[in-house]
């Protein structure tokens, strides 16, 4: 067990190991990765997972959802806020920290069942002194405001001074090891020692002037008894850095403990002139509650949350505790009592994509939510219900009606993604994504329709999911364009999911997703209409909906062109998407990643059938029902062949989809490469963030893929599993239209029970084998 | 040569071999003391040898003459002012710094005789990319407000994009790794792009607020051509940073140039309204001008300094080398044109003592600019003089008369020496030396009248000069208390130059100096009487002099005690010296310093004879002539075997008087200890700045020891030189009473000749034998 490797005091704190993740060895190339990787999120704050002690190759980041600005960038992004983390020891001068000191002992370990990064070092200095530093940090989970770190420090072989430094550090910068792209979000407003308590740092965002506050207290004080060390303590103002220096007698073989609270609050939570305020009493709450009774309700908080979103894979560790990993991030970084934030594509843990909600949270990471914590999956899809007015004026500024979601959203719903890039070499690259990717539209609406079609949720509907359903109908209808010719209806210069075709005519996915969309824009006016004359009336007036503008509407839905051969059963991802050289792939790399031939590259992947990820596949992942499996088949075998899934996205829908036609040759190298994207930094580029949709898509492939579950036309929770030859079973818990059901399933049998909800009982089918399962 | 392993273009710029200090070896370790070591100054400004590209351990540091600033420190010390130096080169984000790639090649050059810092770096980056960067650095003699860095940069294996950052960092510290005392001398208040032309930043002094002004412009073209490379350019404010981004394109094998531009003032040169703007202007000035023409001039001047000051010592290389390094520091840090500062006690070249002046600059360093240049040694004594208020407000607030120089003088020359110290452990420690040690004031008098006597400078002395040495002297009247048991004036509770017994009584140098400085003080009065009645009575009446208390002056200078027991010879140190344990110096460590004998530490060194430092044999060093030989040579002999060396300031002058008595046994020991104590940084503390004193008394080793040159009591300049067996001879050149003399020395000859002056004839004495010397 890892936590015998702990001291006495740190081991009843530390959970089993299935629980862990552990880093073993201090490497500094390795240290952008666990920053990511160790990031430790309440769904308000996310501090990335560097030390204490600061060192050279780090990009310190503490992300505050909804906290974004622009200023130079290109886009509003989460902007970076001070560091809190800063805790220095030095003994004569001499740092103790990993990088300053000879590694004796190294390990950190990331316990994901309570969201706690425990440390141990044991460290020699260039003068022979040998410390053990052992010890914690967490985001407190039941109070969103508070964060802590503590340390037991025991001389090993001296006695003599300590001195420490307590560090809040406002020089952060975003992008700050990328030179070309590194600005700077915030003005620094205040430099203070909190009314004489510790360290106090006000900023501003640059462009909305949004005021964030960020205190910090240390406390030193002996293992045994509560009385303060601190002999001498002296504050200063270094520019953007906050530091009070304090000093205090350590013995050999005694150890003390080091304790540092940290608040934030900001002018979205409290009146800016209050922030100060909030934050000296949060810090004086929390310093009376003392770490240890914090970490004990921050961590009960976890284990509700864990009761639900755990999945247990008896037979395969390293995919457990990957899949756990995955959850362990996404769920953290849900908020359900914030509706004005959403998950950003690498969550709050690193800048890149500037903290902005793509697709990927109603596709990839919604379902999770909604089979695991429907409140936060709610939550979610309200953010995209608050933004609904910047979605209007999105289709009306782009000549369209109806809402038109942006490709890109971060805190006011307008389009983040920017018209314009710099490449690596300085030149400026027209970015047509905005221009062109409009499925983004129609998967929220699907999002919204899943979650409603798992929970029967109407009261959301009534309030919400209708009107955005109804409303993003309302933009397809005026997105299609008539062809007199062919006397269909088209939608031209798009993108699909396959970004490396750019743009296209009527992708597939797009125009069948626009055509599921007014069809469900149909049904929705009918369930607000049958519901209540005066909510159909208010939203059919917010929406500007005449009702005889219905028949074009229906027009175009039936009209809608979907390139679909349906004789050879082949979709074809767009128009003419089969005149393209067509090219197959025939290598695999060492990850069993396809190699890109070569033949495709010599012709420009654009002009070949390559795709960088799954589009028609995608499609027949969500809308299953609609196409038979052999049609299903066909796809999935054409399409497997020709996808390179150099987006993250791609494998965990390639995995299920193979499992859904029978193929399940690929099944377990897709999932295995999804799930450990970030744990093993597959993609080499888990520095810039958790691969948040890949979280979400490897719960899907698991509970979905292999545990074959689905929700079938008539609307029976099924479940037909393949599970890969080592896993004994699978083991899980969902909520399913109120009820929360517990689940075990292996090849061969299903064992399932409802936990809580008003109903005794629910039909379930299992290998096409109905069943009834009960309290 | 060492020029030779440079490129063609830089091979006529570097000199021979002999003026060059050389590191080819990049070891962080060693950082700090090749900062102090390779350290460039023009008197109105000195920046530490760091890296352009920043090290992990670093103490990048510019300090300006004159400007202090004390705030939380315990003394108003030199302020760090913004960093200009650095620049960061960068491919495909790699960042081009001797940590961050392997290093082919690496030499970094002190070229003593231009001021130029060469370096040489091939480097090899993580993606095999392998770049030359070679240049250079200097601060300008010729303009003191400029300084320059020029790179010439070569791709060696790639042709692409290089990214560059022109970096101004406001962030600096003093004592930046010494947690305990790291504080910010100055508050930014402006971080600009300087209108649109490059990085701009202005600071204050907390305490006094004098503005600071540093700007930077950097330029980019082919070697070949004038011709702009840079494609774009970004300004950032981050904090208290300015940072221009620029790229451009390079190829392989084609070698660009990078030039960096920079340029300080402060309110102490210009109105603070009018800093910017004459930044401004001198850096325009200074890029017409562009760097070629600027080295130019900045190294004719150099050409005329080192054509006086230069010492050849042939047959030791080492030394000879050595000297040369120490001469440069010292000579390089005075400015004759401003007779506000004085020269600190590691002079601008880092931040111990906090560029305090010490008697260190009266004894120690000022006899080199006497003869080598005179106007910088009058600089030096003005300085004195425009702080005589200041020194008399000290005399009077310690209950006093006359004039009290303080211990450390800044600039405005007030005590700086400070009551309390923090020692490593936190504790205040209560520093006496500023309330006992008062020699410093009669070291002053005796630097003013070593000037007078070796120039003959009369109207320095009636302006200043004179004014000083009576003040000084009606200062020790009152310093003096009657003793009417012995009828003898005694001055107690003192600390003489040996500070490890403090205080004392009746201190033999302080008693001695004070009766000296008594009778200069007479003999200063009956110059001006005889020179002007105006100039008397303006004198006297500014000293408030009246004529009868030159009696008690008499009496004074008749009857103060010098413990000297004139049959055996022996000067006692001070009071009951005697009485105290002798324990003798038997041991030498493998730096032939002597080994504190185990015994002196049981019993408390301050209990025992053992010394730090020279303090009788020093009083024999300054007047040689009242002392006979043979007492000089028992006092010698006695104290030699006593002295434990622990000040730099020591082993120079044993090293004269050893000569001096005919025991050259140690002389040449103590000479390189002494012409070593930073370049083999054999104190440990190079890091700290240079050993200022040690330069001076390392010139006055080699000229007046192992020179023998004295200007002997009837006025007469004598040679009576003592080589090491492998010194063939040493060649220089002194300014004597408005003569430049050439002199070569050896053993048995002397070469010399009058290179300018009013005289054509001068008589000389060379091993006791005149000789007339001649144009």
């Amino acid at each position: 067990m890892i936590r015998e490797q702990f001291s006495t005091k740190l081991q009843s704190l530390i959970s089993d190991d299935k629980w862990l993740i552990v880093q073993d060895n201090y490497d500094s190339k390795e240290n952008l990765v666990y920053e990511t990787n160790f990031a430790l999120t309440n769904g308000y704050m996310c501090t990335r997972g560097s030390y204490e002690e600061t060192t050279k190759t780090s990009l310190p980041s503490t992300y505050i959802a909804g906290i974004y600005d622009k200023s130079e960038a290109f886009m509003r992004e989460l902007a970076n806020t001070p560091d809190w983390l800063g805790i220095k020891l030095y003994v004569e001068r001499n740092l103790l920290g990993v990088e300053d000191c000879e590694l004796l002992e190294f390990k950190r370990v990331l316990d994901m069942k309570k969201s706690i990064l425990f440390k141990r070092f044991k460290l020699r200095d260039g003068d022979g002194r040998e410390t053990l530093i052992e010890g914690y940090r967490f985001i407190s989970r039941e109070n969103l405001h508070r964060a802590a770190i503590k340390l037991f420090v025991t001389p090993l072989n001296y006695s003599g001074i300590m001195e420490m430094e307590n560090i809040l550090d406002g020089t952060v910068l975003n992008f700050k090891d990328f030179p070309r792209f590194r600005v700077k979000h915030t003005n620094t407003l205040e430099v203070s020692n909190l009314n004489g308590k510790g360290c106090y740092i006000e900023t501003e965002t640059r462009d909305w002037n949004t005021h964030i506050g960020t205190g910090t207290i240390m406390r030193v004080y002996k293992d045994s008894e509560r009385k303060n060390l601190i002999k001498s303590k002296r504050y200063s103002t270094f520019g953007e850095v906050a530091l009070e220096f304090m000093d205090f007698d350590v013995k050999e073989n005694e150890t003390i403990v080091i304790d540092k609270f940290a608040s934030i609050y900001t002018e979205r939570d409290v009146k800016k002139e209050d922030i100060k305020i909030n934050i000296e009493k949060e810090l004086s709450d929390f310093i009376l509650n003392g770490i240890e009774a914090e970490v004990k309700d921050h961590t009960e908080v976890y284990e509700k949350m864990w009761d639900i979103a755990n999945v247990t894979i008896n037979g395969d560790d390293l995919i457990d505790k990957a899949l756990r990993f995955n959850l362990f991030h996404l769920m953290s970084t849900a908020n359900p009592k914030d509706d004005t934030v959403s998950l950003g594509a690498k969550l709050l843990h690193g800048e890149e994509y500037g903290g902005h909600a793509y697709w990927d949270t109603e596709i990839f990471m919604l379902p999770f939510f909604i089979f695991t914590n429907p409140e936060a999956a709610k939550t979610l899809l309200k953010y995209r219900y608050n933004l609904i007015g910047a979605a209007r004026e999105n289709a009306t500024f782009n000549g369209f009606k109806g809402a038109k979601y942006p490709w890109e959203s971060a805190d006011d719903g307008t389009e983040q993604c920017p018209d314009w890039t710099i490449e690596p070499d300085g030149s400026c690259y027209r970015c047509m994504v905005a221009t062109y990717e409009h499925h983004v539209t129609a998967d929220i609406a699907f999002g919204i329709y899943n979650y409603f079609r798992l929970t029967k949720d109407l009261d959301f509907m009534l309030k919400y999911g209708a009107e955005i359903i109804i409303e993003t109908a309302k933009f397809w209808v005026s997105r299609c364009k008539y062809n007199s010719e062919f006397d269909r209806y088209e939608i031209l210069d798009v993108t699909g999911p396959d970004e490396w075709h750019e743009p296209v005519n009527n992708n597939c996915y797009t125009n069948y997703l626009a055509k599921w969309n007014i069809e469900k824009g149909f049904e929705m006016l009918e369930l607000l209409k049958n519901s209540s004359a005066s909510i159909y009336d208010d939203v059919t007036s917010r929406i500007c909906l005449i009702e005889n503008e219905l028949e074009a509407w229906k027009e175009v839905h039936d009209k809608i062109y979907i390139p679909f051969n349906k004789e050879d059963k082949l979709m074809e991802q767009f128009e003419d998407y089969f005149k393209l050289k067509d090219v197959v792939i025939t290598e695999y790399d060492k990850n069993d990643m396809p190699v890109i031939p070569a033949e495709a590259r010599e012709y420009g992947i654009k002009n070949t059938c390559i795709n960088k990820q799954a589009d028609v596949v995608m499609l027949m992942f969500l809308l299953g029902d609609e196409f038979d499996k052999d049609i299903q088949k066909v796809n999935y075998d054409y399409y497997e062949k020709r996808t390179s899934h150099r987006s993250s996205l791609s494998p965990s829908i390639f995995s299920i989809m193979g499992l859904r036609v029978g193929d399940n040759s690929m099944a377990y190298k897709y999932l295995r490469r999804s799930a450990l994207v970030d744990l093993h930094n597959n993609q080499n580029n888990t520095r810039e963030g958790i691969h948040a949709a890949s979280c979400g898509g490897t719960w899907q492939s698991v509970i979905m893929g292999f545990g074959g579950m689905e929700v079938d036309k008539h609307n029976v929770l099924t479940f037909n599993p393949w599970l890969p030859e080592h896993w004994t079973d699978i083991h899980f818990k969902i909520y399913f239209r109120g009820l929360l059901l517990e689940i075990t399933l292996s090849n061969t049998s299903i064992d399932a029970k409802i936990l809580e909800g008003d109903s005794d009982n629910l039909t379930i089918k299992f290998k096409n084998k109905e069943l009834v399962i009960t309290k």
